[in-house]
């Protein structure tokens, strides 16, 4: 293991989520960046901005880097540069290997995913740049949220990540949002003008590639806005992919 | 009274409503069609198609009329005609009076709404073209619902419509979906494949005349696309004052 | 005649004609103005704005009316809007007759012009409100020019409206941009801040009412994108009706 | 020099020129294909699909790249799908190399054009692949056209690209279409219903990235719609370089 100073245990992690259970974002977070200092949040260009508002007024604010996956929506392209003059940070966008793309485009098509499912693409253009970024890194921090889909109730505040974590590098996964539901998220975003994609005044909820995405219908689940040709259960981009495990 | 053979007294209304409190929609609109033959859907063009898909298997179904105020969404006329063809039944367009539209738009311009309310322009192009309309009707079916908005928290299945009922002549008012939920509705429009507004596709859900609708967000509550710079307690276009009237 | 005094014989028509050749758009504003004054422009919501411009410098500035369908674009509502508040000027805007309206949408439905022409409809949204204003002026001036449709190519700079004159009651018709062409016409409106109808930034060229104009493609004359469903010679919607009988 | 098989000498270029000066577009790609069959088109997303249309019934036509910047427009990526599926021919998406735009992104934001110029983000997104791939053939197919712009009235129909060409390895550049205006693709696409981009029929001709790109209002030049911030005499993206260094 590489990152013996700031690596917990299954028996810490244990017992900062019993600590953290009921707990607010805001105190996740201090906490969190207290004890693993060398953490970034992963922005999705949706409405996870809110970790980079909480962060905001800590005294050492973590980086962020967004999946520049190639296949975002303009607005969302948009959405990120606003958000980085806004908190004026850098926001890295990882962007995917261009061998790999290539090579996927040029047998399968720009749209193989809809026929053969989403994983193979999200691989080539979320996983792998992620995969990279979080070996030099001792924790991330995500928007999950419990309440966001059925592959997600189970969603913890702090983890070892399942999916990332190597037998020489441990990754810590922090969902600081995990106990809040999209309507506490909607209402600290409206009632303290963080800035958010414009995508969201036009039912857009949940926000991923744009071939991936749509708006979704009164009382649909937001959910329901991604991969909508595929089974819900099984709808995580890889990212992810522990929450299915876990739940199976 | 003119219409004194369907007329309902006070009594025998609160005597329907108690026997409809817990029906289903299309129980309450057998009931209302048995028994006040001459009566008419109002279809505003959004969810409330509903009314006439439950009325389509009626022995004699109701007529249908929409207010065409002259500033719907582009949107909203398509879909007024795709229900049309659908169900093969005629759609009156009521359209308002050209001088009031004249003389409105005269003085004060296309969007003296903004400014001055909404009361005005609803006058005209809503409920002068509604009353003549059911100066000729002793019923009128709505798409009202209890969960719609602040307004609405005590619609009643049946009332004696109270703003434009006259001493010479009694409307009924029945809303037949005011026990239901926006939930309700929209499971039951994919589950029958009900033809909907393309613009609850686009995060539109209460849907009224284009320069005062939009789309709302995640988590807000449908009735804030809706004159939106007006309390929501006053939210009313005049086709149902009396639900402010009764709750003030 | 009720309108002797700024009567204008077929000689005099012709006499100015010749002597307005090749004026400029503003020399004939102003010669017509200074010699008819009881006249109006009707505006469209699309370029010709350009008349309400070329006027706002004269002395008493002509008064300006739009034939406002029911069915105009949201966009063309917020221009002319736009257009009243930037020039300070009424609009008045032109209704047509509610019973006609609902006569036809109720036996024909909203689209009756995709499968019987246009002229029905034109008649009874533009043609007709067209008509009751005419009777009230002496000259009414147009955006016309001769480069915007094959049955435009003959237009003349004045004309006795060969369309709205009665017995009774002569209208002379003014076309102070015949000579222009598109190019100089937009020229104009860039060069000088004139506002425009953000529909001209979406491929829009021509524009009328909602379902009977489109946006056009690369190198398509400007008509194709209005009544494309019906032959090139005879898109006139009833306002202009000399243009094809005068062609014929 | 590798390619000394059909390396072509200037003297044979410009006899080319000489006997292709008013050649159809379909003649100059047969005789380039015949002449030089290591070729490929580079196919941007917009109307040079024509050369796709030109080429398909040729014995063996030309391999398809397209230089996919990962900031096209989702309406690009589906028509490049698109044409995909109708000529049933394979479309390479030459992709970016990912530490580059990384190291763009991280410190300039993804927006640095505006302020800086397009050339630097050109050169990692389009220049560079194209660079790569152009070492691998011996010619390619462009869609430039002398109507095009300020920078491409001397454009030939076949050039040694001065750009890309080196001391090892020489790249002849062929434009079948600079003879032919835009209006004359534009009646050859309608005609024989090639496919062709959606927006298009936005007031989209000339397209690019999208946030490179806009619709261009009533009587713009097509060039009026790329780098808008930009003078328009040195509006290229670096593929044709040469055409400014040859005008200066």
């Amino acid at each position: 293991m590489v990152n013996t100073a700031t690596m917990l245990d299954q028996k810490e992690v244990e017992a900062l989520n019993d600590a953290l259970r009921d707990a607010e974002p805001k105190e996740i977070l201090n906490k969190l960046l207290d004890r693993v200092p060398n953490t970034a949040i992963s922005f999705s260009g949706a409405e996870d901005v809110l970790l980079i508002e909480l962060c905001k007024t800590h005294a050492s604010p973590p980086a962020i880097f967004t999946l520049d996956t190639g296949r975002l929506h303009p607005e969302t392209y948009r959405f990120i540069e606003r958000v980085r003059d806004h908190y004026n940070q850098p926001i890295e966008a990882l962007f995917p290997d261009s061998t790999a793309v290539n090579n996927l485009v040029k047998y399968k098509g720009l749209y193989s995913f809809y026929n053969n499912g989403h994983e193979e693409c999200c691989e080539i253009r979320k996983v792998q740049p992620l995969r990279t970024k979080l070996a030099g890194l001792d924790a991330w921090i995500t928007g999950q949220r419990r309440d966001q889909s059925p592959t997600r109730v189970e969603v913890p505040v702090i983890e070892i990540d399942p999916t990332f974590s190597t037998d020489q590098h441990q990754v810590i996964k922090v969902n600081p949002l995990a106990n809040w539901t999209s309507a506490q998220v909607w209402e600290y975003i409206r009632m303290f003008d963080v800035p958010y994609n414009e995508l969201h005044d036009r039912g857009y909820v949940s926000i991923g590639c744009e071939p991936c995405t749509k708006a979704i219908g009164p009382n649909q689940h937001e959910r329901e806005g991604r991969w909508w040709w595929e089974e819900a259960t099984i709808k995580e981009c890889g990212l992810h992919r522990g929450n299915i495990q876990e739940n199976s």
